[in-house]
């Protein structure tokens, strides 16, 4: 029976915010930072996972990853589905911990990280990526994943199970679909807020050129500036290419739809994150008076609490999942079932570092086994920080390329650890040597 | 220019689980703590404040609160409401840490134990207890205290100004009867989930004999113990007395129904926490079947947002502000102007450590400065732990006393740092040489 017999928790950061990669109307200087953690087994592979922060704070993140090594050390490598729910039921269960959210913020996101390590380490064991892992489970299975508190009024086990029953027919296609031509992509690289129009209309253009059919552009800052750089995208992009845009939290209810209706005439797809990612009936005001610009939300949404709301109030109608926002595999199973029972596609988040390599394999379990559907879906592409990882996400002609290693694709190279260690690695302290 | 030249930051907990004080339904042993952080000024008084946790994790809160420090070391003690808003500002504003709620958790509660000890500080500085720092503003000033972001759909800095204006008329002769009479108390002392019938009786008892006219009781175990507890209360403080019950966020919202329906013969006065801090939408559809029984709800609710909708919905009818959970004093101020605005009456939260010595202070404020009113208000009252602390909460004929001392009454005695420091400290280690 093999043991996790310890854990490192290492605090890695990337000097994003010298070239302004990520930079947005709320976040004007990133460095993309991983909380990262590696679950030590006393035989066979370890486990990887992390918790995606931009910065100051990733050392708290570490500390609260740590703090949940009583949960894991010394404790039996979770192999089944039914293990992988025991160990997510007692990090979120812990009461002590738990009064530090509950479910949110810190807390959850290091209950997050360790989930996610435990299935990257239980899926490299049955020697299967996360998303096959996944797809190979019953529907008992993963309706036994998720813990239904505070959901029965919008799903119950028995709706759950019935979702995941109906798209069993058809599922090995689907798997040979995906391992043939993979899954949409869109690109947000061309859109940070602190590049050059220049840039903006060099970077639209090679999207497009690409194989792209939807890019994202980040907005807020200044009306007049929007409208002038949503301009050369679409100019730059043409009429038959989504454009999203993103004002990453910036707004009020008033502000968002006068906002929207300015940049209208150009055409865009969604507005994502237009105000508080807490604001259920704010992101309602605004989806009611902008249709049919969609709303967009999940980036920062806490928790299943949260998006099942904001399913029931009709305030999204693109839902983005974050791999590593929520605590972990299982309630990003349980925010899939919630999508495919309001009727909502998923788009998941990925502009960090990281979340690229995680989320791919959600989605195409979202498509293997509980929609069967990628219409008007697809995964965000940012074309930075994959050479960190030892599974990098790959996008080929505007499509992911289906990762076949095993695991959740968490890993990051041990060089990248040392290098980018904070603050003692080479990287922060300028000794190259 | 006085300056703040360090900081300290403590982990103390209290062991509260040996004697299942503060046990409920989701917090079965919780161990009282605090991540306490000390301002110090070169010159004049220091500043206080903490969070409030329940035991493991308190160390996460304190590193959390620590690496707020470039934020103020250095910086010139705060005295006035708008050098105070600036640091409230400069604290939620910074764009790395904030992804860690944003304004959420760990995160969000280090800011509040930051923003609640320059209050102190400033307070201090001013020889007057909060309260009356508080009360002594100008409507202007208070208004600038606050960050509308998010709020202005249901809130503006105009209609906060009306109503705190609206208020001026009286308010020497509020903060006469507050000195005189103090602010009414209810008690949770006899309702904790793991005490006896006997225990809960007898303190049900002694409660209406120290002039209690209401008291609160957990439930959410089981519904077989919960009816005979409540007949037990009922029957032992009579038909005048109210009786709030506390399920602490147990049930789903058809379970909270039943469950409440089954109750409400013994004529609870609210349910408090019937289901998730972040399910508004689940609140309102308890509230609306459950009427006239009222649903409050406060202590984890994460910030200003959730309670903007909580109100809009009619989510709650009576909202408990926590003095350690938000933002701080600035957000609570907002919290305040809020209810007002929606006509719903403020009970706080006061189950913890300090919790009491805080929260008193805004409630007055709230008398004196904002509603007028303390028709159908109370402020929560559990009798312990308040030894430990400088200026303690004093409860007389289940009315708070007016505090007096200058300050936020966050102060512990510094023998209570030296026993109770976690690990280190002589209860922890049972060094009690």
């Amino acid at each position: 029976m093999p043991i996790i017999n310890g854990i490192d928790v290492l605090d890695v950061r990337f000097p994003t915010s010298r070239e302004l990669d990520g930079s947005d109307a709320m976040n004007p200087d990133p460095d993309y930072s991983a909380a990262y953690v590696v679950l030590h087994a006393d035989e066979g592979p370890d486990g990887y996972g992390f918790a995606f922060t931009i910065g100051r704070g990733n050392d708290v993140q570490a500390a609260a990853i740590r703090s949940l090594e009583p949960h894991v050390v010394g404790k039996r490598v979770p192999e089944t589905a039914a293990e992988l729910a025991a160990l997510s039921a007692e990090l979120v269960g812990d009461s002590q911990f738990r009064w530090l959210g509950p479910e949110k913020g810190v807390a959850h996101m290091a209950v997050g990280a360790m989930v996610n390590a435990a299935w990257d380490l239980a899926a490299r064991r049955a020697d299967k990526p996360v998303w096959r892992f996944l797809a190979d489970m019953t529907p008992e299975e993963v309706v036994g994943l998720i813990d239904f508190r505070y959901l029965t009024d919008a799903l119950t086990p028995d709706e759950a199970y019935e979702i995941l029953e109906r798209c069993r027919e058809g599922k090995q296609q689907r798997i040979e679909s995906l391992l043939a031509n993979g899954y949409r992509a869109y690109t947000t690289s061309p859109g940070w807020l602190g590049y050059s129009d220049d840039k903006l209309v060099r970077l639209s253009k090679q999207a497009v050129a690409d194989g792209f059919d939807m890019i994202k552009l980040k907005v807020g800052g200044s009306l007049e500036d929007d409208i002038r750089r949503l301009r050369l995208a679409r100019a730059a992009v043409g009429d038959d290419i989504r454009i999203a845009v993103d004002a990453n939290q910036r707004w009020d209810v008033s502000t968002a739809v006068e906002w929207m209706r300015a940049l209208s005439p150009f055409g865009p797809y969604w507005i994502e994150e237009p105000t508080s990612p807490d604001d259920i009936l704010g992101h309602q005001a605004i989806a009611r008076q902008i249709a049919p610009i969609k709303v967009a939300s999940g980036e920062h949404v806490q928790n299943r609490v949260v998006f099942k709301q904001m399913l029931q109030a009709e305030a999204i109608s693109v839902l983005q999942i974050d791999a590593a926002r929520v605590g972990g595999v299982n309630e990003n199973v349980a925010i899939l079932l919630l999508a495919a029972k309001f009727g909502v596609p998923v788009c998941p988040h990925a502009g960090g570092v990281g979340l690229c390599e995680l989320v791919r394999h959600l989605s195409m379990f979202d498509f293997v086994s509980v929609t069967g559907s990628q219409a008007n879906r697809a995964i965000e592409w940012v074309d930075h920080l994959h050479e960190h990882f030892t599974d990098p996400a790959v996008v080929r002609a505007g499509y992911y390329v289906a990762p076949t290693k095993p695991g959740f694709s968490a890993r990051m190279h041990d060089a990248t650890l040392r290098r980018y260690q904070f603050p003692e690695g080479p990287e922060w302290t300028g000794d190259n040597a």
